[in-house]
């Protein structure tokens, strides 16, 4: 995703490419809302962490082009493209591990497994294709679709993943470290076949929805809709919409209450800590730390900072958050005034240099600098690339900023997303995001016809708590059961929903 | 407010009180959100708790009734009713302890003095009467409006409050203990008075406004505005709404955010140990506590009770609320399965039965049991006046009910809302309601035409802002300012909103 | 306790009685370790809380001193002398409401009731006179012992507790509001009784024990042993033991792991919340607050307050503490530096002059100042004592001091100890130090002679930890037995104790 | 250290070397208070997360022998023995690094090094020799000390720091990698030097010490002191004093309350989350957690568990232990009562077969199992090691037990220590250790004669605030002071102590 810089009038660019570091940067694009990219969902270092496999797999010598070779599976097919498919029982047993945690998709397989909800289904998809995307594609394919795949990222494939997934029939044509070129010539290979036309689009970016749009507009006839999950294809989606261009029923998943919660206030709890000690073993116990922005991205690295000891202070400009970080014990500061003093400066805003070079110049020596916000301009790296500066690359995502007279601040990530850059994202986080990707397939395959029409619309509430209710068994929760008596009184349905539609994630 | 149990038809129902019961119950309403009254602001104990006094002024001998008293303030006025005008100067002095509490009120009333926004502005209100309230009257009336006023409530009125209200010339019309009759005689006197007619209503309950449909129809065309600030009142609005009945516009004050936030997740986490505390001196530590629903006010009062060392396990219906337990770090289960170990049992629900006589039945010796939800329906008190048990009042809002094997629960407050019943509430959190009653009043009186037509409005999302920010002074909190770049860059103005309207407060 | 101001001379001092002041204050006299005194376990206001009993039976018209009324029990005995014998029944009651909660009592009455360990004993106890000391009381008689008491405290006893005891035979001489003259004629008559002599003393405050030393000192060629609860009877001891004059053995129930625990960090961090909300009705969230010592007091405070949402920092003398408030997130600071920004100052340190009156000068409008240390002294409340500033008493135990310029600063319990003052001591702590006074008495007079010599004792950590361990089944908690092999290999008996004698309670 | 699995005899006993597992397994011995070694402030992993550099020059192909290899560093000498000593200037980058987080020990170099308190020490050391280490020895050579260095474990030497050390002069004998006869040629080319004899020795884990006393015993005539930091050293150092054995004063620096706080309290509730995350990528939002044992080290584990939202339980022996773990929110259960619904098993006893193969037989699929009590026989691996059951590594550290049913439990770091093990140690935490250290080397070299015997000492109150004092501005605390009229209230030294020596750290 995020391929585009100028998405607004994408329908009458020219398809080009950003340069590699657009690639590799998730969910540019800034909403009002601040809202966060689902995307973040995989990392690359997500896929780092299987390293013993990953680094044996990928540091082959073999050069040769996937786009070269030929390679066939073990029923003889070959329509499909991968780095080697001899790699895919490794994957096998990647995907097997991701499916200890993704139980929900696996209770969700068994359910509707009799039924077939998919029977006829022709899917397209473009997304990350890791072990847990794995689990999702043949969860779909267990209930009766048919897949043809590719990724919605040039770096993050794993390859051996994708290499099962050949083996066992997906037309997947992906591998890590693809060119632009390589990119555009996959996904045309996913939808330009011969004899097979896609009737459902799972996207993550919008890209592959665009290319459709520019060279194969006839095949949303037979489309009945998209599914979209970062926040930069949804952002395109709304744009078509609103010009009148959107053909189909497009569902937004990246907004369902479920996955906002976890892909923002629960994952960055968890995340942020990671993120700080993998790089650079920091101790929590007193450090002082601003946390710019409370929005549910600050909330859950300030909950997690001072669970741990450290003295946490809060910016913001909104002043109902404003308002609840004080309720919530944090003082409220502007950055200026506590830059001099502060150990771990953290930007989670959805803005612009909201640390200026200026702060840079006044901060202490040893200052830790990081984002968990929304894109890499949050803090303004760019001003640190000046002659006076030096650079010291001391880990791996770990630089030394150093400053004539000897001070040093530490750089994470370049500025980038530090949670996707330097920890990983429980499979958990991501069962949900792709369950919730499989109910909005199966809803808007099965939709009577009417029912959604050429619009962008939100996960029906009652389908986001069947989400919630298929992950309860992992943490053995036992849900309640309204009486008829009290399903009355409160005016519900005994199976939901239990809240209005317009009941949304964000809390503020 | 809540004088009515059948609020739907109420505009073709004679008007009728309801039991006394009643009126001391705050918000009986289910609406299908459970969302919490505003109402629960004010509090009966709150009042108790300038016990000596409220004592001292209540316990006098004096049982004429204020209606039959002639009395006249230091200016020559006669035109209010309260207990004794005598008490004027002692209810200054709480007046005074409210307003440092108060100080965002008293900012606002220095920023728009000059400008007397609510020149010729004639509000009649109804409302609880209390040393809060009174600085809000007097905020209204520094603005530039007159005001007639009386009390939601037979029981909640401050006498010396009102005394001083009425010596510095407001109307009030109001004391504590009063019978129906006079609630309705005070309420008309307000409304039906020669050579002034109100072109303002503030109301809380929506028992002035029913009053006013129902017997001075003519007067609503000359009023501006409604603003209502509680569940049933609200409810009632949109009723009339429904109906094609609302002649002006309404604006309903109970669903701001900052209100919200305050009423439900701040107010319980601060009142659920106090309101325990105070009726049964129990320890935290190590206690074995449910709690009934997880949405804002089960969420603070999990927050409180864990952070003092109890053991929390939480009952739910909605698998996303449940889901968010689980994740807060607290066990779902339903009550059946845990009842038997339970030191004390919370229902945070807005439904009813939630605890039912068969699990009262199988509590322990010693289990306490108490409401901080909607209504006091939520534990089945109904079925515990039953023979075979004994009732017995070790303390005030303390019962022991004895079943016949010796074992005793103990229910507090009679199953009523325990922060209302036995702890207080804030000065801070009220002046958040009466801030935004201010703001709302402010905003309807000088909206030009055609800003808000015959319907029922949100707070527009600014002036919730607005309020919030007013109130960060007393936390000495700093708010960060947009740069124009920045400003550019999220598509928002500088001044806000920082949030779309449609970001409401309930975040599941 | 606490009636002498110069204890460590006061073998040659003429018996006297200090200030009525004096009597109110519990454990005066600091101790190089800062402990703080066992006798905060009882407290004027927790037997006030049982307001509606007490004040009905206290506010009786009955004038006439218990010493002249000629009283007698439904057994017809005469030797006892309280307040009135009529509310004996009612006195029960009260007694069984407290069983409820120490049932680790109940259980060692259980367990030792068949082999009678304290037949024979004759015990002289003088104590708090409340329903937990009576629960206390009745266990020592169960197990076979004969009791006469007395109460260390002129304000603290619940008369109708008394009644109860006195009714059931045991000769109790003790009502509340005792004069200097009274308190010593109740200890001269349980001690000095014709064909009775006590062999076995149970202290609080160390007055008993200085009494029978000064007129019936050969009452302890037959005393076994003295049990004494508070820092300043244990300091007595201490002193005495020094000087060569302890004659029988002494235990320090005082210094107990257990005790010590309950008393400090979690009774605090219980109380410091109740106090505060019951005196001022303070919102805790976002408040700035300073804690003066973090030692086990100030932990207690810190963990509730910032739990609650305050934002709170220390100060400290000693840099271990220090280092600790660091670790555990808060900013360590100068009260100087921070005093004008404080919401509320509390002093936790055993020291005296914390808070001066320059600071005093400083704080802000509606600053709140609190002591939950030591003394009176911890605030230097004398100087607020002069003419320039006055005084008003806002509440029962709330004073608003008023400065020249109109700033009022909250003193709350005129800088005595506030969680005495102002909040209850949960039954809970209470059974603590009573079973482990009941433990203390059965040692020592079973004990084989030479077991224990002239000296002051700890209790051995095996009674703590069995103290400890009757307290579990309150909290369901299952212990875990090792295995003979574990056993072994830890070096320990399975039966405890499992940590050396000279682990002590108190972590810096 | 922990070279001997019969320590209590090393005596008399040959020296020989155990198996290559014991040699990564830092204190094996455990003691009946179960303390923690000070050992573990250093690990293996942490010296691996400086990855990139360590691997670089560790994977060199140079498989000479140190030994073999003739060095010589840039002034000339050739008195060291050290794996290359070109990579010094790499060395010293790691050791700038490191001193960024040890001012303590800057500061203290400062303070003293006018009066140069070492000089005229020559001194002996064995530990690990990391850039941590170095920034000691350092400090030690500015404070006057002459030093010769060696490694106490055959692992954890970071080459590039030991070729620094020698570059500067140090003389440093040690190499990543050592055999059992290249360990004892190290200690013994460190000891036994033509015109140079060790007045200090600085030992941890005991190793140099018996060395000295088996082969060197009349060096000893001139050493005035040993400073031991382990459990192990310690305790042999006990056993040395009670058999009469001990000729010079040693001081215990394992026992000090600062490092014992950091190295178990607060160190474990940092490497808890960060050993659980590197190694299984966990969410820790709602897992069943069982810990065993609620000393510091559970405690620490505890809450940072339950802060990031895992629902923990604990097991205990001693009912003390239980209690406050009750107190403080966790449900004391057996483990076999709870063992199938856990998601993660902690062990931190220093006791063994606390998870038994029973129990790890009735755990759920999925389920982790980790130590961070004391030895790796906490949990009985040894009984993994059977036929029915396949082992899988699945990443560095991480195995997969399988069962016949395909049932997985997952098993991390083979049951040792997962701290030291699987995450790193605070710079900050080592440098308390090392400050502590340097002090316990100045006193014990400057001493007045007859102020130590031939003893073991713990290090003296004073010196152990000092150390903790001169940690304080790292996190900018400010010291509170007394005034002279309060120290003497106190009964203190205005300087301190501030607690008794026998205030010890250990608070159960």
């Amino acid at each position: 995703l995020g391929h585009f810089e100028d998405f607004g009038s994408m329908m009458n660019q020219p398809i080009q490419f950003a340069n590699a570091e657009d690639k590799q940067e998730f969910s540019k694009f800034p909403t009002k809302a601040g809202r966060r990219s689902l995307s973040r969902s995989i990392s690359q270092s997500s896929t780092d962490s299987y390293s013993s496999a990953a680094s044996y797999t990928d540091s082959s010598d073999d050069e040769t082009s996937p786009r070269d070779k030929a390679q066939v599976n073990s029923h003889g097919s070959t329509d499909f493209c991968v780095k080697n498919i001899k790699q895919a029982e490794f994957g096998r047993r990647e995907i097997e591990i991701a499916e200890q945690d993704m139980s929900a998709l696996i209770s969700l397989r068994k359910r509707a497994q009799g039924e077939k909800p998919l029977a006829g289904a022709k899917i397209v998809g473009c997304t990350h294709i890791t072990a847990q995307t794995a689990v999702l594609i043949e969860t779909l394919v267990a209930l009766g679709a048919q897949c043809r795949w590719t990724a919605c990222n040039i770096y993050s494939t794993q390859n051996e993943v994708a290499a099962s997934l050949a083996e066992i029939g997906v037309a997947v044509f992906a591998w890590k470290g693809e060119s632009e070129d390589d990119f555009w010539w996959c996904i045309d290979r996913c939808v330009n076949t011969e004899g097979w036309q896609a009737n459902m689009i799972l996207d993550d970016g919008g890209d592959l929805t665009h290319w459709v749009y520019k060279k194969y507009p006839s095949v949303f006839k037979k489309v009945r809709g998209i599914v979209e999950e970062s926040v930069t294809g949804v952002h395109r989606l709304y744009q078509l919409s609103k010009a009148g261009k959107l053909c189909v029923p497009a569902m937004n998943v990246n907004d369902s209450v479920t996955k906002q919660k976890f892909d923002n206030l629960y994952c960055c709890r968890e995340s942020i800590l990671d993120g700080l000690k993998r790089t650079t073993d920091i101790m929590f116990g007193g450090k002082q730390v601003v946390v710019c922005g409370y929005g549910e991205v600050g909330k859950g690295c300030c909950t997690a900072l001072k669970a741990l000891g450290a003295i946490v202070c809060i910016t913001e400009i909104d002043p109902i958050c404003a308002l609840q970080a004080c309720m919530d014990g944090f003082r409220v500061v502007k950055l200026s005034e506590v830059i001099r003093q502060m150990d771990v400066v953290i930007t989670c805003t959805g803005n612009k240099n909201v640390v200026s070079r200026e702060q840079l110049d006044r901060m202490k020596n040893g200052c830790i600098v990081c984002n968990m916000g929304h894109s890499n301009t949050e803090i303004d790296v760019a001003s640190l690339r000046s002659p006076e500066l030096t650079w010291e690359r001391v880990r791996s995502q770990v630089d030394h900023i150093i400053w004539p007279d000897g001070k040093r601040v530490i750089l994470l990530a370049e500025g980038r997303l530090l949670n996707l850059s330097c920890s990983t994202v429980p499979t958990f986080v991501l069962s949900i995001t792709a369950t919730t990707q499989a109910l909005a397939l199966i809803e808007l395959y099965n939709a009577p016809e009417g029912r959604y029409k050429q619009d962008v619309y939100l996960l029906p509430k009652k389908m986001d708590e069947y989400v919630a209710s298929l992950h309860l068994p992992n943490f053995d929760a036992h849900l309640t059961e309204l009486s008829d008596e009290q399903a009355k009184y409160m005016g519900l349905n005994k199976n939901g929903p239990f809240k209005p539609n317009y009941y949304r994630s964000v809390s503020l």
